[in-house]
């Protein structure tokens, strides 16, 4: 479907020795699905002059757009504006824009511009300037055998908005009148990718072939995609996307690119609800989900890191005797610690979590990966044992989301039951 | 360095199309380093069988080894088969190696061979077997315009097993007696990659070339990485370590791998001191960094999350009339929210902030990005009013890691200054 070949080129030895993953190509190609195109062919090399221009050549002849990441940084092996100037038979040359960039990027940060900054503004002459709102190197680009070259940082975050802003109004300025497509998403919470599959298999016989479906992982939910390629299909594509909400009903978190927790913040923002959280196996972490939020303060106004037994009854009142009695991964003490932090806080609404995150201090009855939830208000507390036999960081961010979504599920006033709290209770595992 | 040259080759339009991100080649490539071997260059490309035919002609002219990864899976879009033979001229045949580990992979798995699955047993004729102990793709080996190829299969675990067991131990006997490399490293903290290749610069003159020096981001530290290839330039490898950890002194967090937050909670056991938190801005980003760690339960057993005003005067005890006179984000406020969580939580250690993440709540005396910050004990409160006017999720990242060193600095009992207050501190801003 694609009308302009594009291809990638990543430089830095820290990919090539295994030291980072890169996730950045993965986003270039989300970011460019969502104007339809793919990316034909990505290459990678290290820090090296000679296989920078070498690839910059091939693929500037094999291909209608080259975007070229990495290599645009401060130091000696950031070689990418010296192997495009070699490439393209260009002299190196202070670009004053670059330049103009750089002062206003360091006077606005409070340093001063040293040297290997400075490096920075030396570019291909000639060369147009890419602003990059979020970091001190700037992109550039240039034609090349035909091909429109352009020149990235590696820093994720300043890629990401240099490539939104910037670099797809040109492609898309580049493709022909009557190309059209167009995107519409669901975002799920709480079903694995091979349930998903299976749910439409086993319901949605024959997929019109005129829409394209796909399938991604955007953690913590999971994207549905459904692309048409002509006005005339978007009716369809309507019903199609009718047909799907139908089938995942209320693990639906949202449409386009909703995100799981700024949905409840939003929602408890809307109905003048406070959120409070007792936790302690996520030691915080869902605290800091919700403040990672513009405009969380409207809704969370205290949250409790109990991690000891000793605090929970110092800070959440929960009773020696409950801890004695049933643990601390107990459905007695998430609910104690849910009450405490309720009564505590004001809050409307809130979550406890306590669990066994691992690697050690889990028994027979109490593996590695149970956790015990409260949530709800103080007038009706829901609990459940949970079983995420992950690694401890997983399984702190599982349990998170899991906690963040029974507070959406709440504050909708769903009464069904979620997929994960059938296929997740501890007791089917046992 | 190198003394055989690895190209990699991946396919999967799934790759393409960033629906997933390729964490296999990064574990290829640290599979290798620990022979010494970097990757020379990375292709992915669809699943076309045009292109992959191309890429195998043009890789193994270019390299002694190639790795193709994925694509061995039993549908019609698994096409490595089909592109060896191709490249290599040869015929696709059912190979009875195959056949057997398959038939037995479906014994195991109680499981009978399907269509699909014997699919997975036509391969280039002549090829060898490579055993696969986790799936039912086998993978396949044979040598190709004077280059090794390695097929193997796209499930990660599949692939490790595969790589380490089978494919590492033929790759390291194609390696020279006399070949040598010794990886030491230097895990940074609280300086940029500017300030660290400027500080190199000046201060170091000669650099020996017998020494490669490599630097990654490994957030939130910085690694520095001196490789030595003789066994006789280890004294040298040794001396020039120790050059860099006197120009960069307490900045230093370990070697090795060391992680900040990890070196934090061991330090704190070693000296059996307990840590707590009380987060405004932060929103329990450093509880949570903590108990990401395991073991962390040993110095940590209590967080405060006081997000508002009436929260820091309910939980902490913090004034009234403090937070009327100077306001949440002060020197005052973060002092007594500090004295509060030390008093409630008992511990020995603490660290306080409160500031203005964004987007919103800034003034002209304390913009957006301005952070209060309190460390230390009950007899020994510090202070300081730092600066970092990053997007608020940046902004949190950066003030719970410096805060997490701030402690780290405090249990070593450091006196010296860190760069970070310097060039940080917001008086400096304005």
């Amino acid at each position: 479907m694609n009308t302009l070949t594009v291809n990638l080129l990543l430089t830095g030895d820290e990919l090539m020795a295994g030291d980072i993953v890169d996730s950045n190509s993965a986003m270039v190609a989300h970011v460019l699905s969502e104007a339809g195109l793919n990316i034909n062919k990505k290459v990678t090399v290290g820090d090296s002059l000679a296989m920078l221009v070498e690839e910059i050549q091939s693929l500037t002849k094999s291909g209608d757009i080259l975007i070229i990441n990495g290599g645009l940084g401060p130091t000696i092996d950031d070689l990418t504006a010296q192997a495009l100037a070699t490439a393209a038979g260009l002299e190196i040359s202070q670009h004053a824009e670059a330049l103009t960039h750089l002062t206003k990027w360091a006077i606005k940060r409070g340093t001063e511009l040293n040297e290997p900054n400075l490096k920075q503004t030396m570019l291909p002459k000639g060369c147009g300037i890419i602003p990059n709102k979020n970091g001190s190197a700037v992109g550039f680009s240039l034609t090349l055998n035909n091909c429109d070259v352009f020149c990235t940082p590696g820093v994720p975050k300043e890629l990401k908005v240099m490539l939104k802003e910037e670099i797809m109004p040109v492609l898309k300025r580049g493709l022909p009148p009557t190309y059209f497509h167009n995107i519409e998403k669901l975002q799920l919470f709480g079903l694995g990718e091979s349930s998903i599959q299976r749910l439409i298999d086993d319901n949605i016989k024959a997929w019109p072939k005129q829409l394209e479906l796909g399938f991604r992982a955007a953690l913590p939910t999971l994207e549905l995609k459904v692309t048409c390629f002509q006005e005339s299909d978007r009716l369809l594509q309507q019903q199609w996307i009718g047909k799907l909400k139908s089938l995942f009903k209320d693990h639906i978190v949202g449409s386009g690119n909703a995100h799981l927790v700024q949905t409840l913040v939003e929602q408890a923002a809307a109905c003048k609800k406070k959120i409070t959280t007792a936790e302690s196996c996520t030691g915080g972490l869902i605290a800091s989900l919700l403040t990672q939020i513009s405009g969380s303060s409207e809704v969370f106004e205290a949250g409790f890191v109990t991690y000891s037994n000793l605090q929970k009854q110092k800070m959440l009142d929960v009773q020696e005797s409950t801890l004695t009695a049933h643990g601390a991964v107990s459905q007695p003490t998430v609910t104690e610690m849910l009450k405490g932090a309720l009564e505590k806080s004001g809050a409307d609404l809130g979550v406890a979590v306590s669990g066994i995150a691992g690697p050690s201090g889990g028994s027979e009855e109490k593996p590695v990966g149970t956790v015990w939830l409260a949530w709800g208000s103080l007038d009706d507390i829901k609990t459940e044992c949970l079983y995420y036999p992950f690694e401890r960081k997983h399984f702190q961010q599982y349990v998170a989301y899991t906690c963040i979504d029974l507070l959406r599920r709440e504050l909708l006033g769903l009464t069904t039951v979620p997929d994960y709290l059938e296929t997740r209770r501890l007791s089917r595992h046992q």
